[in-house]
């Protein structure tokens, strides 16, 4: 049995039409463009005769029956909204593919044991509400309810007046309702496509993913030295904020290129870095620096251990420059390990088996911290995600699908 | 002979009194402030005896007569100005030493055998009027006349009315005419105190220059790399701005230690960098940054050299994080090398020689500029200058007046 590939294609094609805005794809959280692939998704389900429902926050389940219908079933999902200018696939494929893993499986004949479903999720995207895995949060109860006043970054409407426009019940998010239950899911499979370059670059159509990356990060730290004349003061009697800070950069970078060495998963960013306009000028020693380490691993204790090395250095350095390092509290998110038998299968059924870690965050994290054993396979993509030039091919997605629909029939073997 | 201590505390504690505002000392150039210590060096000339002028832009020459009026005389000079709430020392000590040099041979009743003028410098600063040394400069016809139009600071009125009010003329200015004779000078002597803290940490009371630092400076430089996903870009993918920036400025480091240990005179200084604010996040690999890189050197030759490492290490180390340095031109102001016999002759008249170069810019610099055999004596002093804190003590500044009166008696031996 194969998945139902010219189904994802008309679905592609019909989301594509129906939330192009000029060149890139809008899909609102909780607005209309999230609304109609909702609708386009329902449909299908309704024209493959998929038993269909929708949640108190707008979650939309599309279950192919088992046999044992008491016991725990299986979920294939992923987001249907989309960032402002988006691409057409980000979220959306994952959906796609669950349809067409039940498509392809109707049309062999096979009544599963277990029911399994398509989980259409909302609001994965932070870029109108900035509140993380509003759908998947939300349905095992894990939304703050302070959320709800949380505003439409457009139109500063609350997220709260969004739910009740859609005719959905922010109840479910005030009294931390839980609508999903994890000790009756088996597993949570996901589809997604890459967000980085990593899969054209090797030439590889598919991957599986070993774990969605954690983040340490140390958001406000800052370097204090002594302004002083850049004529006047010898490199000895220098407090010099930008030179140790350089340092210390420099110093991690070398950290980072040893873990990469040790085969250890590690990304280590310095996104802002930056004197005072307010002081700084081309004839002065700078007397303070601000930057931001974001620390990223799919292990934690690889995070422990770098953040500690951060502080290590320094110290070290901030004695030998004369100055004082703040690098301050981190802000942390776990690391979320995708499920080793799941992982184990997925990579025995790619004829050019490859595992990677994900960088960016995805559902499945939301499934694997609630206990639900997850895993994702990752689709070839160029030109990243978030943006309007986002490129997969079908046959690329036909590769994970296919592992996916064979993953969904041998399972539990 | 000695120089005349008692006259130098006297003037010191005139010239703080008439100008100190709260904590620090305004003598706004072209001002109330500086026109108060003209006032007080003019009438301490007049109690010696001294032959007093003034020239068209205000500079006040204050003259020992010699035996050979005919034959080209000696110069002391320094300024009168200050910055705002800057301290009593900088730019009046050497004003104050050359009247403290005139009133010793008075004492000691030594008639040189020619002139030894004190000449007290206009507008040195460039606090007020964003012109670079107005009175050294315009003595010798070196101004741009476009300088006239240049605003004062804090008032807004142009350099050209504060001449006017001051009853000076503008017109010397503006035909670029010379108000002293090179060929007249037989050589130039400031005595200034150090403005950054190598004496006080060495615990000598003096030190004689050995050239005014030149500055070769990129002031706009950038590195152009690609914005991306901090979580998803491998080291391998990216092409991060700041860490090849930080590649770069580590590598400029190794090459001052490099220099410095090599016994070469330089500085190297990044006093402003920065992520771009409108485009920077946390979780971005940065696409750009930009910097300052100002370098320093009483040696052109090592100025020319450094930027050419910095050219050639920003095209290499470009290439390999994958990004494009734009490092842009240098503004450039070339060395001030001190007279050689000159030097020579003041460290042979320290207990404790010692030489080193100046980090700032200094009458003196002009002075070289136009052929005239110039030097310099720096007077130990605490906490930098241009601020209320300077402290520069008597004895420190006898011992650079004695090596100072010295050099006039033995001149020409």
């Amino acid at each position: 049995m194969e998945p139902d590939i010219e189904l994802a294609a008309a679905l592609f094609a019909d989301l594509g039409a129906a939330t192009r805005k000029g060149r890139g794809i809008v899909r609102d959280s909780y607005g209309a463009g999230e609304q109609a692939a909702h609708d386009i998704m329902r449909s299908a389900a309704g024209a493959m005769d998929l038993e269909v429902s929708v949640d108190a926050i707008g979650n939309l389940m599309m279950t192919l029956p088992g046999s044992e219908r008491d016991a725990p079933g299986l979920l294939i999902g992923s987001h249907l909204d989309s960032v402002p200018q988006g691409g057409n696939f980000d979220g959306a494929a994952g959906v796609v593919a669950g349809l067409c893993a039940l498509s392809g499986l109707r049309q062999a004949g096979i009544v599963p044991r277990v029911d399994i479903s398509v989980m259409a999720i909302r609001g994965e995207e932070s870029s109108w509400f900035d509140i993380s895995y509003i759908g998947s949060g939300g349905a095992f109860g894990l939304l703050d309810p302070a959320c709800l006043a949380v505003p439409r970054s457009d139109n500063g409407r609350s997220f709260e007046s969004a739910l009740l426009e859609c005719g959905f019940d922010p109840g479910a998010i005030r009294e931390r309702r839980r609508l999903l239950d994890p000790a009756r899911i088996r597993a949570y499979l996901e589809l997604h496509i890459e967000q980085g370059p990593t899969l054209v670059e090797m030439g590889l159509p598919a991957a599986v993913v070993t774990a969605i990356r954690g983040c340490q990060r140390f958001r406000n730290a800052r370097c204090f030295g002594r302004y002083g004349h850049s004529g006047t003061l010898s490199r000895a009697y220098r407090q010099d904020a930008v030179a140790a800070t350089v340092a210390l950069l420099h110093h991690m970078e070398s950290v980072w290129i040893r873990y990469e060495r040790a085969g250890a998963d590690l990304v280590f960013t310095v996104g802002e870095l930056s004197t005072d306009p307010a002081l700084h000028a081309p004839s002065k020693v700078a007397g303070e620096t601000r930057f931001v380490l974001d620390i990223r691993s799919a292990s934690d204790a690889t995070m422990r251990e770098v953040v500690a090395e951060a502080r290590a250095a320094a110290k070290c350095i901030g004695d030998e420059y004369r100055v004082r390092f703040e690098l301050g509290d981190t802000s942390d998110s776990p690391a979320a390990v995708m499920d080793t038998r799941l992982r184990a299968r997925l990579m025995g059924l790619l004829d050019r088996p490859f595992e990677m870690a994900s960088g960016a965050g995805h559902d499945a994290a939301v499934f694997a911290k609630v206990g639900i054993p997850s895993a994702m396979i990752f689709v070839r993509n160029e030109n990243g995600s978030h943006n309007a030039d986002e490129t997969m091919n079908l046959e690329d997605f036909a590769v994970a699908s296919r592992a996916l629909i064979r993953l969904l029939v041998e399972f539990p073997c």
